[in-house]
């Protein structure tokens, strides 16, 4: 399945399609109609900039480039929490399973791309990792029906869905606050265009941390599946072209093991699934001024 | 103070200041600089472009245009919860009131123009009205001292933070799904220029429905205080100019009677702040196909 992903090199900012070689560069001939990848799936025009990729030699190294984040500037970027078996159960607060999926919204600078550090800021200690599966509208709709759902989605992305703990629940209601601190979490490699129900239905997610496994389930076991997510959201807003769903994470972040294991610099978090690629970050404080 | 609103007329959608007679148009000045009034604040250009209208005779009668949400495309639209006194009391769940404020995002497309209706869904009767001030970011900027917050808002407006109140706790966490159908809430009629403390520090906030006074309270009564506001979201994410931050409504929504008061169609609600306007919505059902 082609690849396609924003980058940066000598400080201009492109997208194109990653091969085993490196990158054919696709922004001189899209740029002047596309200035981002972003804007290639907001016009319908992901497969169309794949297919000129056809048969060219890369123009970069994939070890010459940024990685950016595939996705900066969707009107929506919704987040679903609570997702997979027993992850209800790791709250410990005595309440049965929710019959409607949570959700929250981050906002895209909460995210940095594929190789770059996680940044933990001065104010918390309790940096976590959350890995995610992430489908990226392509067409617009509002009440979608589930059977209908896989046709209004463009491609499909990695989250590493990074939480700072303890300002999770500073307040009284909502999580803001702990999914939003600027590039605590990641969202990359790059974008897969989904063309078939395979590539969603059934593919294993994992998680590891300086090489071990901490988090490993399958989307099949999901408690709200991705139909019916595309359904339920849309019921109350409508999707458009370029919004994110970031589908949940399986049960074993940091913050459930006793005494919990927070992430420290130097860390490396691998956010991988089959058919999507694999999404690597380390940890890093925060550049004192 | 000078009043800026985004308008549509005749199809096209336009920019200009409110006067007393009508609206002076700065589209055909500005328009080809900053598409919208949320890129002139995004440019720093609002004081420039308000300055443009003086002395000009009106284009158009207030009534001959739609108003449009004043800040359309927002990097960031966040909401902050129970933040007046006995806020916290009108939850009836035991807790004490929390130290930090609860914050929630709302989509922009949840929010229609002055004068246009609120839409209540066909899937619940619960629609309510919640008053509110908002503040409109200036200058960028991260861990902003309480001090400095003032400098950082370019701009007031109005928001009726229409809620669909059995979607709030739909799931096991957040209130996004109840606060984010499409045009269940209204924000505007305009933008005032923000110069001086006094536009905020102690301001009073009405909302009436059908001309029956539901919310009254002042800003200088908010449990969290735009200076505090400010701060405190700046620490975990960066301030951008032309977000938007909507501060807190007081006691008094539909679902705190008892029985609870739902918007019925044909119902006209209007929030007014000193200094700001008076924002006015109608209700309608949502149109069946």
């Amino acid at each position: 399945m082609p690849r396609i992903a924003a980058f940066r090199t000598v400080g201009t900012d492109r997208y194109g399609v990653v091969q085993d070689g490196g990158i054919v560069d696709l922004t001189p001939e899209f740029g002047a109609r596309f200035a981002t990848l972003q804007q290639v799936v907001e016009a319908g025009a992901l497969e169309e900039v794949i297919a000129a990729a056809e048969g060219r030699a890369p123009d970069y190294r994939a070890d010459e480039v940024e990685f950016l984040i595939p996705m900066a500037a969707p009107e929506k970027l919704i987040c679903i929490g609570v997702n997979f078996p027993d992850r209800n159960a790791e709250y410990k607060d005595g309440q049965a399973a929710p019959p409607y999926p949570s959700m929250f919204i981050r906002f895209p600078r909460s995210f940095t791309g594929h190789g770059q550090p996680l940044i933990r800021p001065p104010e918390s200690s309790q940096l976590d990792y959350e890995g995610e599966v992430a489908i990226v509208i392509g067409k617009a709709g509002r009440r979608i029906a589930k059977e209908d759902a896989y046709d209004h989605i463009a491609a499909l992305t990695l989250c590493n869905e990074g939480t700072i703990r303890d300002w999770v629940r500073h307040a009284k209601f909502n999580v803001t606050q702990g999914k939003n601190w600027d590039r605590s979490g990641a969202m990359g490699p790059w974008l897969v265009p989904f063309r078939e129900a395979a590539q969603l239905d059934d593919i294993e997610l994992t998680t590891r941390v300086n090489g071990e496994i901490r988090q490993k389930d399958r989307t099949g076991r999901m408690i709200f599946d991705f139909r019916y997510i595309v359904n339920y959201v849309s019921t109350f807003t409508t999707l458009a072209p370029g919004d994110v769903i970031v589908c949940g994470t399986p049960t074993g972040a940091g913050a459930r093991f006793d005494p919990p294991i927070w992430l420290q610099p130097g860390d490396v978090i691998e956010v991988e699934a089959e058919g999507i690629g694999l999404l690597r970050n380390s940890v890093a404080d925060e550049p004192t001024c």
